[in-house]
């Protein structure tokens, strides 16, 4: 499957060059049954399920300190600049151009997601926590990549989290408890996937004193596909959003930890295992 | 409910002033439960599910002439021009400010979605349909609006649409049992809602005659709250989208036609209805 046009043998999907897919019908009934997998594991822990905005306020963001390490891959929501003669040629162009030169306004006060995790410590914050909260969400994110594939890196994508926030006991023990559950249900669904430590790729990461910390004390492991393609990835924050969003618990800045799964990916694992018609594939329910 | 801050008292409710919500928990399980009222009305259609990327392709968007129409409301994905001092100054600002300038690229190959259904159209661009095509997707839409109100109107708003692609008489049909679903369901929740004629809120519309169009022969149709807020609109889209994405019916251009929801707002209807606290509300999926 190396091909770029290879997407073309997968029913019920639809790659756009532009980096990004849409997926319809059998196939899409997949990944959700894949999502309700992990649906289920939240449910087991008692989540509180949340949908947040198709946008992020900055000053939520600010907390999170996202845009100091990773402004290369930032998307933001542009409008243009409200001049009608401008506008007018906007509308003008776009009549025969599918890549636009625009006269965007610059001031901005939201991004797009670029992780699903944010908005929960975003809708914690500023709160004393006396017992851990555990959250789950699915969000579509943005992220400008240099390079796409098909379901396996994509511009826009829907990433499902599991998260905690609690001491670093209760946290460390739920990461635990659902890295053995993603272990389980690759190893039924028969998948090449191994875990390894992961850091984030920081803007300028030897600038970055994240990724130093990142290094010295592995914080990010992932599950990655025949070696390569991360399918999951289960991050020990410590009290870093804790501390930037003002979350305490039971006195001292809260830990955070979340499970991440790129839904895009784990379809593509299950094309990559099971074949490119997916009405041929065993019923991923059924699997224990 | 007039005041900006009235939003505060309903529970699993978190409005951003930048113009979006976020809902969680039992306010979100409602929310659910109300689509899941109009995906079963897409099943009862046999709908074909769909779900689209975060972003359009320009080269889509054209064909359905949106940028011609709605350039003042269209949000697009702008990333950070790639110069290393220009993402530091970014980096920095960052940790500071909550509406910032940034250094936009200015060319875009891609759009925020502002409406569900034209990826439906896209999807079928360049076919022959021999049978009606029923759809369904929810999608979250982008649009700049020049005011914002929690639920009501907002720049980020969640869009259930169930879409049908065929012949004039078969999208008539399909418009019409359909309003009567919304009908039943919106009396059902004893809500004041009548349907009124409407127009779309076209750039400069004076002079696009497909405003005037819409005049002569009413095309859309809005259901609205208390006389105001648009719950549901029902457009008749004549044979516009078929010339546009060059999808044929039995050789002639299709014509097609749309239900669509905003969810945000039938949250806001029965939080209208019913009250602040969604636990003490009727069993949606109850009423008949």
């Amino acid at each position: 499957m190396s091909d770029a046009d290879d997407w073309r043998r997968v029913a019920g999907l639809r790659w756009h060059a532009q980096g990004y897919a849409s997926v319809h019908g059998d196939l899409l009934a997949r990944m959700r049954a894949i999502d309700a997998r992990f649906v289920q594991w939240a449910q087991a822990e008692a989540a509180t399920d949340y949908q947040f905005a198709g946008l992020m306020p900055l000053s939520d963001l600010r907390r999170a300190q996202y845009l100091q390490g990773f402004p290369h891959l930032a998307v933001f929501p542009a409008t243009l600049a409200p001049d009608p003669s401008r506008l007018r040629g906007v509308a003008a162009t776009s009549t025969t151009t599918d890549t636009l030169d625009l006269p965007f306004a610059t001031t901005c006060d939201s991004i797009l997601p670029p992780a699903a995790c944010f908005g929960v410590y975003a809708a914690l914050r500023d709160t004393s926590l006396h017992a851990p909260h555990i959250a789950t969400t699915c969000c579509t994110c943005y992220r400008n990549e240099a390079g796409v594939a098909w379901l396996r890196r994509q511009r826009s994508f829907a990433m499902r989290e599991l998260v905690c926030v609690g001491t670093r006991e209760e946290v460390q023990a739920f990461l635990a408890r659902n890295r053995e559950r993603v272990d389980a249900f690759a190893k039924a669904l028969g998948l090449d996937a191994h875990w390894e430590m992961a850091t984030d790729p920081f803007f300028e990461a030897e600038r970055d004193p994240r990724q130093l910390a990142q290094r010295l004390d592995p914080l990010k492991h992932e599950l990655r596909l025949h070696g390569g393609l991360a399918l999951c990835s289960v991050n020990d924050h410590r009290n870093f959003f804790g501390e930037g969003f003002g979350i305490d618990r039971d006195g001292m800045p809260a830990h955070s930890g979340c499970v991440a799964f790129g839904l895009e990916r784990w379809l593509y694992a299950c094309i990559d295992a099971f074949g490119d018609d997916c009405r041929a594939w065993p019923a991923l329910d059924a699997i224990a």
